[in-house]
């Protein structure tokens, strides 16, 4: 069976989840992982047995004298593989792209970058079919992906007219909690809409969507509340339909004591998910509520996994492993075990 | 000049505050404020100077015991006074009812108790007039006073057609933040819409207005996010000046420094308000954006204090001290020191 070669350029929130999901595909060998950093967080990579180079040349050595095996340089990594996924932060992966291009390497970008540097923003169940041979795409960031996940299956089901959300976002990412953090306050995005919104227009022209966002004071993922006005009256039944026939989105429940954003991460962790997470959009399916042609209701983004999966799915659509989106979804999914229900063990049916 | 008497009772967030307020008024008279507790929240009233009376009889012993200067029972005090504004927690305000009916004395609930106690739910600026000589009225709680307020406005102007809006609601009170506690998460609402939507009609029935509500990790205020359809397409200015002429909406901009919670409720006390208080609904001029005939807005809500002036007008009233609401809301809102602008000493008309 071939298998596609790939690279993940920075080791961090993103990176790591996607070096592991690449692992856990069957036709996909992770060549290994490139960064720039010292301390625990490339160790970590290490100790799970991961090849390990310089994303800068001139950091190889800081690397080698912290006891980090350093097997090489970035483009001593590039010359090896057939795609990278870059997880670097904001705008390194734009600054990447010349590198990428001289190595002839496919690349897949993260949220971060604008839709500009590749021309092409990708979420799997909406458009994995014109990634297929491109030489780049652009993975959504986490709260766009979940819109065009939701509003997607909405569209399918000929239920959409238009959406407007409100996104209570995270303060920032747990493992930067000591760095800097909101206390005791909420700060409004200083623009409507806030880039969500349009972000998700790069994936679906034809979505009438507008967000409103609010940082709060936590750091354990985003929460988003929806109104959409449907094209028609509908039931609660056609809505959850409709929402259970698209990929990656998972019902929770009140009722069951999944109340809070903390509750589903303490459940994906008692699961046994490494790390606690939730690649899934967590939909709280007795909170939906239709009225009419209205419907209203609230999901949770774990922003931190939520884009493996569709990084994935953008490895096979770059190098043409896989024609079909379905077939890819499939795929990814299985290997990681995502799932439709978190507590109904008869209709586990994709958890590993 | 006649001078209305009013009992307060349940010194706690809101009866406190509403104690104050009626000082500052020219037509009223303090007489005295009940309650049950023994510790330092009461024992301010004493420093204060204000008359303390037991708010059940077979509290006043232990009250004494703790040196707390207990001038009767809330018998006593009703028997004093022409009007009781009842700031007792959720549904004490119903078991009380009896007690005001056979004192003869008119009464003032708050938004905890249901709007089927009074048959009448309380914003000044929305129905004054309709509460003029009843024996009871409801003001409603801090949310739904700021969805009366704003929507108020717009609807005055002819441009509401119908709206919706996610409140990211403070996890507890400050003064209880030792006792519970929300840490690192965001608790959707179990139902949709939450109570303030359905409840800002107890005031107006023909507002079409949904909400959904969450509650995250800090206890400073709310935060209110809004989508408005109107009824044609206007301009930011229109919508500017429709808030402008409603009473006790302030602006507040980000580009002055006013970025989140904490900012406006620093200012508030930078200003000289007694606890940092904000009655206004405190909305982001520079945030407030319009495209065709919809409107998109963002607004904070002090919510330990928005209700006082409303409170203060209700009084006014059920006593019949004043038959215009204008008038009434000007007396309140010279008296507090109510403002449109909190930076612009030009605009400075109505504060104290």
């Amino acid at each position: 069976m071939r298998k596609v070669k790939v690279a993940v350029n920075g080791y961090g929130v993103i990176g790591k989840r996607v070096a592991d999901a690449v692992k856990q595909q069957e036709d996909m060998e992770l060549v290994g992982v490139a960064d720039v950093v010292t301390d625990y967080r490339i160790k970590t990579a290490a100790v799970l047995g991961l090849d390990i180079y310089a994303a800068l040349p001139d950091k190889a050595q800081a690397m080698r004298a912290a006891d980090i095996p350093v097997a090489g340089t970035l483009d001593d990594l590039l010359r090896k593989v057939d795609v990278v996924a870059d997880c670097t932060p904001k705008k390194i992966g734009a600054a990447n792209k010349i590198l990428y291009e001289q190595a002839g390497v496919r690349a897949i970008y993260q949220g971060g970058e604008s839709h500009a540097l590749t021309g092409h923003s990708f979420v799997a169940q909406a458009n994995y079919e014109t990634a297929i041979g491109r030489s780049s795409t652009r993975v959504v960031s986490c709260n766009t992906t979940s819109i065009v996940r939701t509003l997607g299956a909405l569209k399918k089901a000929g239920l959409l007219k238009r959406a407007r959300g409100t996104l209570i976002r995270r303060a920032s990412d747990p493992w930067e909690a000591h760095l800097d953090g909101i206390m005791n306050t909420v700060i409004p995005e200083k623009t409507i809409p806030s880039h969500q919104g349009p972000d998700a227009k790069t994936v679906d022209p034809d979505l009438d969507v507008v967000t409103i966002a609010a940082k709060a004071s936590h750091n354990s993922s985003h929460l988003h509340t929806w109104w959409v006005e449907l094209t028609r009256s509908a039931s609660k039944e056609e809505l959850l339909a409709a929402f259970r026939l698209a990929p990656r989105i998972a019902f929770i429940r009140m009722h069951e004591g999944v109340a809070a954003l903390n509750s589903t991460i303490e459940l994906m962790s008692d699961l046994g998910r490494r790390r606690g997470d939730l690649w899934e959009v967590a939909l709280w399916e007795d909170v939906l509520t239709v009225n009419g042609n209205e419907a209203y209701y609230t999901y949770q983004v774990f922003n931190q996994a939520i884009v493996v999966p569709e990084t994935i799915d953008a490895i096979r659509a770059l190098t043409g492993l896989e024609s079909q989106a379905e077939r890819s979804i499939q795929k990814t999914d299985q290997a990681l075990g995502i799932a439709k229900e978190f507590l109904r063990s008869s209709e586990h049916v994709l958890m590993a």
